[in-house]
């Protein structure tokens, strides 16, 4: 343990379009660094307020708002703990890796679980959401919004209704969309939308929040077995009671949404940000196409926060991903069963248009070497 | 959401006498803020190996050691739900709020649980631990090292081989001391000893870790429902192939744990360590005698971590705290049933004894004006 300070000039350089952890800026950084008191102070009680009523105005929601100290998968995990019970069936929706991490958290809680899949880079269409709730009953749907393996965005706008109508409770995996795409959670009737926050946010990870719904918490009370640690009611307790969470939160990460959430809203605009992400999107589409590679995605259901990119010219990607970094830029292979037969761009976050334009020349540089 | 640096004078002056989250020096926080790459890169995974080896050291143990994106809390019911099967029971030793916290994870989380409690101030004794171990078949048992709630540190080190000696595994949560109290790991055979790293390692809180021997780890492997996102058996995986985690894990406390244990183990030293933190106790204790106050735990049982003191001259303790909050120090009330009984000074972390001095003489005039 010689060297503590490794990456500390490259890291300073490196800019990563990736889809998360993603690059925080640094107004951002500077948050991590403040001093806090404890989390039983009232300082930190307005920073909890802050980021409640924050992200009640992004997810356009009078829906509690909730602060995890875990990775989005641990309220991916809170959600099927609390809201499924043991007599009761879970349908879950894949189109990617995430759909099907969800699915096996349903498994490895010893819960009813259903699995609807399509081929992956297709999305859930509202005839398959139909077909497979009326093969069955069940008692909560999940589905991701953005599936950031596949880079597909799921027709959420035209799902929820379809969902919701079969009289289900429903989880929205939104973590690499929230606050970079307009997700209306009480107009959708979504009754838990939970996302981490170094994704779109730009905040650096070790924090996720999700809104909860009254039927949400109703129905929480009902399912036994629910543990400690992921209890929406002990959370919801603490919450309402003094803005605070039951264990120890991460601070920092906290004091950084605060700036974040005030920045997105005061500052850039809502409205604008979704704007941006889907220039951000298109842009990136634009080049794929100019550079004769092609979109991983059905045309229409392409992420606005992701660009999964099919290695349709044969690249060697993993030397792609390392000659882009020796000049200053992170992005990342496919996931899992998709590695080398697509790679990753991220434009999430901070990312402005003439960021990635900088990148995307160097990039086609390299891919021209390479191909 | 107007201002977002509430705090921001006032938190850089105080200082946090707390039994967690503790001051967290400069230097720090200044890890906090470097830019990081993502999770599953070369420079996350020499963080993530920096700790686990420096983890071992710190714990005497050849076990691994794993990475928690969670408080303290979510490693307790990790081990409940990974080490005890459905017909098995479990027996927790609780001398406080967290030893009940412990017995309530088990029983949430539909486990037979039995808890064995003593009056609170007290330690379990190797008579109680003898005895309770006889009333029944056990196949896991979990105890507290320090107990932060009534300030008594159990005699882990006598109480490890009798607990040990009946055949179960044994989990101690040793998260008001691990690096502030010597804790051999190996040579106890402790099978999970776990800790959040905003109490004795002085890092922002927002990350757990603990040793997991061989038997637990293999005990995991029989366990049924263990979930996903607490899974030993996947964290492991992930831990020992790459030195990665399963989930995106809090790279920002990562690192400034890098650099603490570094700090620690490199250049104050582990006995010098050990050895000031029981100074800072008994300077304590030596100051309560003097200004006729009383421990509020057994003698022989004071933690060298947090000092519980007795409310014996009927102070008005939130006053108290908030005008030693108005010189720059916070102190805390006693913990849930204890408040105003009792109150707390945290002397965990990189506190001095000259710090000490300098908070306690301005304590005196408080309470000397108080009582």
């Amino acid at each position: 343990m010689t060297d503590i300070h490794f990456n500390k000039e490259k890291g300073s350089q490196l800019k990563l379009f990736t889809p998360g952890p993603v690059h925080v800026p640094e107004r951002v950084l500077k948050e991590m660094a403040k001093p806090n008191d404890t989390h039983r102070s009232k300082p930190y009680s307005e920073m909890h307020q802050m980021v409640a009523e924050g992200l009640q105005k992004l997810l356009y929601t009078k829906n509690e708002c909730l602060i995890f100290t875990s990775s989005a998968t641990g309220i991916m995990e809170a959600c099927v703990r609390n809201l499924v019970n043991d007599d009761e069936k879970a349908l879950f929706f894949s189109i990617g890796a995430f759909g099907d991490r969800w699915y096996e958290i349903g498994v490895s809680n010893g819960k009813k679980s259903i699995k609807q899949g399509v081929e992956w880079g297709k999305a859930i269409t509202s005839e398959v959401a139909q077909e497979a709730l009326n093969n069955d009953k069940y008692s909560v749907v999940f589905i991701q919004a953005n599936e950031t393996s596949t880079g597909v965005y799921n027709p959420i706008n035209e799902l929820a209704p379809i969902i919701k109508e079969s009289g289900v409770l429903l989880c929205v995996d939104a973590t690499s969309s929230m606050a970079g795409v307009k997700i209306e959670v009480d107009k959708l009737g979504i009754d838990v939308c939970l996302a981490s926050v170094q994704k779109c946010f730009a905040v650096p990870p070790g924090l996720a929040v999700c809104s909860v719904s009254t039927a949400a918490f109703e129905k929480a009370e009902q399912v036994k077995n629910r543990g400690l640690y992921f209890d929406l009611i002990d959370l919801k307790k603490r919450h309402v009671a003094k803005y605070q969470t039951p264990t120890t939160p991460p601070i920092p990460q906290i004091r950084a949404l605060t700036a974040q959430l005030d920045y997105i809203l005061n500052e850039e605009g809502l409205d604008k940000r979704f704007e941006r992400h889907e220039q951000l999107a298109k842009h990136t589409r634009k080049w794929v196409n100019e550079i004769n590679l092609e979109m991983f995605p059905e045309k229409g259901y392409e992420s606005n926060t992701v660009s999964t990119i099919k290695n349709s010219l044969d690249i060697d990607i993993p030397k792609m991903v390392s000659m882009l970094l020796s000049k200053g830029y992170r992005i990342v292979n496919g996931y899992g069963q998709l590695a080398n037969k697509t790679f990753r761009i991220g434009h999430m976050g901070e990312i402005q248009i003439k960021d990635l334009e900088k990148m995307l020349k160097v990039l086609s540089e390299i891919i021209d070497d390479l191909k």
